[in-house]
């Protein structure tokens, strides 16, 4: 418990006079004003993250948080449970959309088993279970306060971890049948917004079922009554051990100073999460894409960010935050390699011959 | 001309065959029907174009077409005209933007002075000038149709010899102040739309400047009554000879079987005259970013397309098209990397051990 009070109270804001000295370098760069809009906007976020005007990523890496969902014995999901555990597996033996999409981007992926209901043995899971699988939001809170706070606290030690390991870019994914429900019962919780705003279909539900997901998660709402200016108390009573386990990533990047990527929906619910609890974080986030899920517009503008990437994808496992890496490498590149007005001015003339 | 005909009548639709044998290897990897969105898309287009179900980009190139434009003595833009050679320098050497975010997505650089008004003398630039800037379409037409059909040709021959090089990605880029007017008369031509919806104030105009490039590029459609059946006569009359190079990279790209990434408005003025010249191509075409420029969804909408990047950039050369060549390289992966259902089914059993 003491580290997530320490993280949340240690975290600071961007160094505003860096960020003020890479926007005067952006500006001096040939190109109209403002031309390359947001790969502007993430070169300079980089200084004010890291305190240099120029950043190179060094190296670059995805966190998948894998847990399970009590709640999907009310049939939230339209994939048995079971594939929480199966698609770990699958991650970790490279065969997953994210397998694919990390290795794409050139980032290592690093799976931490954080409440997976059955037990996985593997040389590169990383198993901080805090418990298996959360309970039924629907009966009652998902987990207690500690237990949501230990979740926070594995998030803030992986990317701690990382940082030691050189990592300067982290992204975030996630694997949890049932996910989508928790994510949308903590937008609801935090936006006040309506069910048919908030709840989708998932990866593919029918009417009835998905009439069926909308009323698990008021029910949800109205057994638990999280309240809202208690963001610990929304995320234990209807969040999940993977959200947690996120809202930590978020919090770790910003204490360690190292800017973060988020996916979809599910890494959303929790980069909301984390800027309830300290609104500092959202400094270190860098959106990714655009969910297909329909609450995803309603958050990011919860979170005054606007994605970059707009690709109908609805896979989550973290595949648009790998896909968004290297937008933020070509975001430094253009700070560190165009040349500015300065250094092209008259150099060249003997290379025009004016008719 | 022969060149030009003999382009257009050869080219050919994508195999169909080995798309649906695509979408069926696509539906059996591990994951939700769809949920890769544009991705899938993109990876089943793919096979569509070279007739193999996996395919890996091994050479990338980004080609821009540098020309001016003689509507520039209207006042239709913000920069001075020499920046066009200025630019087209800085580029060669490595400087602009287009230069360091090919460099970023491992994408060679091929510059084609087409029509710049001054000569440029560089060893990496390649010189296949049609005239000294085209002629003022606000006064008559811009060019002939000779010279409209032979700087389409340059484009095409650019393409042939980069196919012939080992490249299997192309991305289109522009440098010709000036030629968002002449973007905007074409997409007026062809769509009917209205002054207001087709011209923006390109890199930074006045509203009184603003107001005259309205005047003229309605001015140049009412002196030229440009035939919109009439593809060539459209181009020849109120575009630019980068834009005819653009054109001939799109018909050169279908013609020689490789996918082509469309950039902002520029581009896409040349993707939607070459889709009226030949609608095939269209299946050849790869769109990348959003453009900041008004008309740019409107083009997008005449050519049936959607971006998938939305950075709010606006600055041309080629630098969307850039930063989409990695989204391209994971649509690949996807296919080729991840594991099917089957695949994957009972192997890693023994990794679980149920509670």
């Amino acid at each position: 418990m003491e580290k997530f009070y320490e993280v949340v109270e240690g975290i600071q804001d961007l160094h505003t006079d860096v960020k003020k000295e890479a926007q005067n370098r952006m500006d001096s760069l040939i190109k109209p004003l403002g031309s390359l809009g947001k790969l502007e906007t993430i070169a300079i976020q980089l200084a004010g993250i890291t305190g240099k005007v120029k950043n190179s990523i060094q190296k670059k890496c995805m966190i998948v948080m894998a847990a399970d969902n009590g709640v999907c014995e009310e049939g939230v999901s339209a994939c048995p449970q079971d594939i929480t555990t199966m698609q770990t597996i699958n991650m970790l033996n490279g065969k997953t959309g994210i397998s694919v999409l990390a290795k794409q981007a050139q980032a290592d992926l690093t799976v931490v088993d954080i409440g997976v209901k059955k037990e996985i043995y593997h040389p590169n899971l990383i198993v901080r279970k805090i418990k298996y699988e959360t309970e039924n939001m629907s009966k009652g809170p998902a987990m207690t306060r500690e237990e949501a706070i230990s979740a926070i606290e594995v998030g803030i030690e992986t990317v701690a971890e990382l940082v030691k390991q050189g990592y300067n870019l982290i992204g975030t994914g996630e694997m949890g049948i049932g996910n989508t429900s928790t994510s949308s019962a903590i937008l609801m919780c935090f936006t006040d917004c309506d069910v048919e705003t908030a709840v989708g279909k998932g990866a593919g539900l029918t009417d009835d079922a998905y009439e069926n997901k909308k009323r698990v998660i008021q029910r949800a709402i109205e057994i638990n009554q999280p309240n809202k200016e208690d963001a610990v108390d929304v995320l234990a009573k209807v969040g999940g051990l993977d959200i947690a386990g996120l809202v930590g990533c978020y919090l770790g990047a910003a204490y360690y100073r190292v800017p973060i990527v988020i996916d979809g929906f599910i890494s959303c619910a929790a980069a909301l999460t984390a800027y309830q609890i300290q609104p500092l974080v959202k400094e270190y986030m860098i959106p990714s894409h655009s969910s297909a899920e329909p609450g995803f517009k309603k958050m990011m503008s919860a979170l005054g960010l606007a994605p970059m990437l707009d690709m109908d994808m609805r896979l989550g496992e973290g595949t648009g935050a790998a896909l968004a890496m290297p937008l933020v490498e070509a975001a430094a590149a253009v700070m560190n390699n165009m040349a500015t007005f300065d250094e092209v001015t008259m150099e060249d003339d003997f290379l025009v011959d004016i008719r």
